[in-house]
């Protein structure tokens, strides 16, 4: 469902008041409609990982579909005042907002794509106030759906094939960062949510199993497993460790053995606390000399990916896991630093631009620019950052950012494709959405051609990725001209 | 503006798949309508602070008065299938759900409220399957909300007077991340907030200044400067780290005093990098030589209480600061753990409940309660969590749930008054809630009246808040009882 199903009120306000006090300069300059290249991208990988998975577009172009100021948005923005109960700004200007129609390309990388620092993830180019004011709400949308997507990816690559669930609604972000990480983590790697208007709104498949209360409602623990199983005879997982967890198998496997003849099927038991290990361990013997081989062990609590890999290296026989505060908020490090810079601007001739920053790395790139990614048969290669305005040499190079000494250039015979494909000509959105199965398919196809020593979640090599050998060249220069001017 | 006007979808399926099930089970069972108990409370103050600011009751509220499974949600969960495809729910079931009309008794805590572990912030009394039903959307409000409110307090506190405005919309948790923590950050102690969406719907104050690509779209940083200034000659606030921030300053200056003629005032500049100590105290000099002593110094860049703290030691001269990612997202501990217990239930007689722990203070709180605070003239005492339905003692004590051999009893003399109101009469909403600004004043005395030792944000004292002797003593018995039982 799109944004604009879910929302009743106009999301064009969803942005900074700075975004509309540069946009009322930029008008009063005569500015506005100058064209403009800003590129959205991310500085450094989430959670110390080796990549990153792209999300967030689909709510982006909904968005950007969307933009429209409202009667209701420009009357707030007429009653705006400055420090001294000035209007903030001319009715002209309100006026120009109202007509406004989006008109910029934008181009961007798919979601579900792994994409690596200062590669754009998004490119907008057109009329600078337009250009200008998307940035908020670009962020917001792209940073977090990315950051969740990156670390379901990276929790379902610790469960190592094993079913991950995402449980953590009741400790997400308000609703839509319940809603859109759900989203986003089905994108990354979990398998279902507990999520149920995330299963309406985007379809996602649902799981759940029953809560602590579920069993205090009744009098007896057997009585509670037994309701439950009666309600859910193919479906039924129970929670064991309301009382005392072993105690609670037991009785989980005598209420199955009673309702077997009934047709009853033991899906599984869930643990939420204690041991996992050992107490997997212990409810894997139980079950399976009782000959329930096939019921599964569900966990849960405080679960990650560096928890998960403990568990499976300390032998606990689990193979659901469910996750919840830690996937749902990415709870080590709950934002992505993603950022939204000019880097070109057209006065007649495109001028190119670069936000300067006492580190090489993190100082901006300037042109209008795409993303090449090498790769062959097995894998993805190397990633280069060119600036589609200039020429490319026949052999390019691409430039280590974190070391400019080291240069790689590209085996011959590797294929390669540009990453950011278009999604608006014009403000006219020329994309197809993919549907969410295809998206989470893509997903784990990108995240297979990546070798395992970049997929690996801590430590991880490091994926080439950097500029192309002339644009490197470019920004070099023009930092040391922009220091030098600065420094008079 | 209220939920049900910002969002066009219904929310009644805003909640975990298990909360259905059990729904279902407890309908099969002839359980639904049994009367029930939940209190929603949290065991351990975030960021390990000393208190806790209550707030979300008024987004839970909405979402309760609004509690109405539409057609399409029916729908929805009619197609929900089992493993083996058969239909989840039988039909007289949906049909059940459809005629369902909320009609709990809710009783909250205010925002604005400080609150402590184990209290009930929100207390739901009602049919079983009700009141499981709103455990998840309760959960996510309040935790979220309750934990930016709280983040906000800090950060206030640690600003010590000065201004401070939430700039973090970029970086939240998804859209309604921003919006409803713009809120809870406002009534926690923010004075403002950049997200113009959060200005419009809530009427909280907002601000801003403007981004370094402002300054990159012109030839010169001169030229950016004064064409802003001519746009805001009340408001301008002039980001002067694009290039060089001491450079940048003086040609913030230099701008001023060209445009001063013309009426400009100089509103501040703002600091987004580098040494914030010492780019303040050369920056406060420059400005003060030129005569500009009432100019503000704003400063951002991952700013914290801890930050904030420590720039003020070292003798910063900022007065305004723009704090983004980590209070949006309250970084260092982005979820509040809050839970949601079933407490008593009534089958002709209440029984009370409590859910066992490994650890004592874990271990939930039997019976319907309410909190009772203890005060003098200048500030809060202690607080005495007590179950209504039981005599109180003619001198309560309260036994500290870390140390149960600590019981206080409370000064003769004291004052005292109930922390939960009435909000829904069988399912019907009695509570008038208050409008942002009266919030947020009670926030701001709520946080006066405790010792300046429990609102220091890092290894605070304690403050005295604990259970009623007799409900202390209940529930150890119930505890040892259950775990008899348990290891049989």
């Amino acid at each position: 469902m799109a944004l604009s199903e879910i929302y009743s009120t106009s999301l064009s306000l969803l942005t900074d008041l700075y975004q509309l006090t540069m946009a009322y300069g930029y008008w009063k300059q005569g500015m506005a409609e100058r064209e403009a290249v800003f590129h959205l991208y991310f500085r450094k990988h989430p959670f110390g990982g080796g990549y990153t998975v792209a999300a967030g577009l689909e709510h982006a172009v909904e968005y950007l579909q969307a933009l429209k100021f409202s009667d209701n948005d420009l009357a707030y923005l007429s009653n705006l005042k400055g420090s001294q109960g000035q209007p903030l700004f001319e009715q002209e200007f309100i006026d120009y907002l109202g007509q406004m129609e989006f008109s910029c390309d934008v181009d961007a990388v798919p979601e579900g794509t792994v994409v690596f620092p200062s590669e754009p993830l998004v490119r907008v180019r057109g009329p600078l106030l337009q250009a200008q004011l998307v940035e908020t709400p670009l962020l917001t949308i792209i940073n977090f759906e990315t950051l969740i997507a990156t670390k379901a990816a990276r929790i379902k690559e610790a469960a190592k094939g094993d079913t991950v669930i995402e449980f953590g609604m009741r400790r997400a972000q308000g609703i839509d960062g319940a809603l859109s990480a759900a989203r986003a983590a089905y994108i990354g790697g979990a398998d279902a949510t507990s999520n149920l208007l995330a299963g309406q709104l985007y379809d996602i498949p649902v799981r759940g199993t029953h809560a602590h209360s579920w069993v205090q409602a009744f009098e007896t623990e057997e009585d509670a497993f037994e309701a439950y199983g009666e309600a859910f005879p193919k479906d039924s997982v129970f929670l064991v460790d309301t009382y005392n967890t072993l105690e609670g198998v037991k009785r989980a496997i005598s209420v199955a053995q009673k309702l077997q003849p009934k047709g009853f099927v033991f899906g599984g038991i869930r643990l939420d606390s204690g041991d996992l290990t050992y107490l997997s361990q212990q409810a894997r013997q139980l079950l399976d000399e009782a000959g329930f081989h096939d019921t599964s062990i569900v966990a849960s609590n405080d679960l990650d990916e560096h928890l998960i890999t403990h568990l499976k290296q300390e032998g606990a026989k689990i193979n659901v896991w469910g996750v919840g505060t830690k996937m749902i908020t990415a709870y080590d490090q709950p934002a992505l630093g993603g950022v939204y810079k000019l880097a070109a601007i057209k006065d007649g001739e495109w001028e190119y631009k670069i936000k300067l920053s006492e580190q090489l790395a993190k100082t901006s790139n300037p042109g209008i620019l795409q993303v090449r990614r090498y790769y062959n048969q097995e894998r993805y290669l190397a990633d280069m950052i060119y600036n589609e305005l200039e020429p490319l040499p026949n052999t390019p190079q691409i430039v280590d950012p974190l070391d400019v000494t080291r240069r790689k250039t590209v085996e011959e015979g590797a294929k390669h494709k540009e990453l950011l494909v278009p999604v608006f000509q014009k403000g006219q959105s020329i994309y197809t959405l993919p549907d969410l199965p295809s998206i989470k398919a893509h997903t784990k196809t990108e995240i297979s051609r990546l070798h395992e020593s970049i997929r690996r979640y801590m430590n991880p090599h490091s994926y080439p990725a950097g500029l192309e050998g002339n644009l490197h060249q470019f920004k070099l220069d023009m930092i040391l001209k922009l220091k030098g001017k600065s420094d008079k």
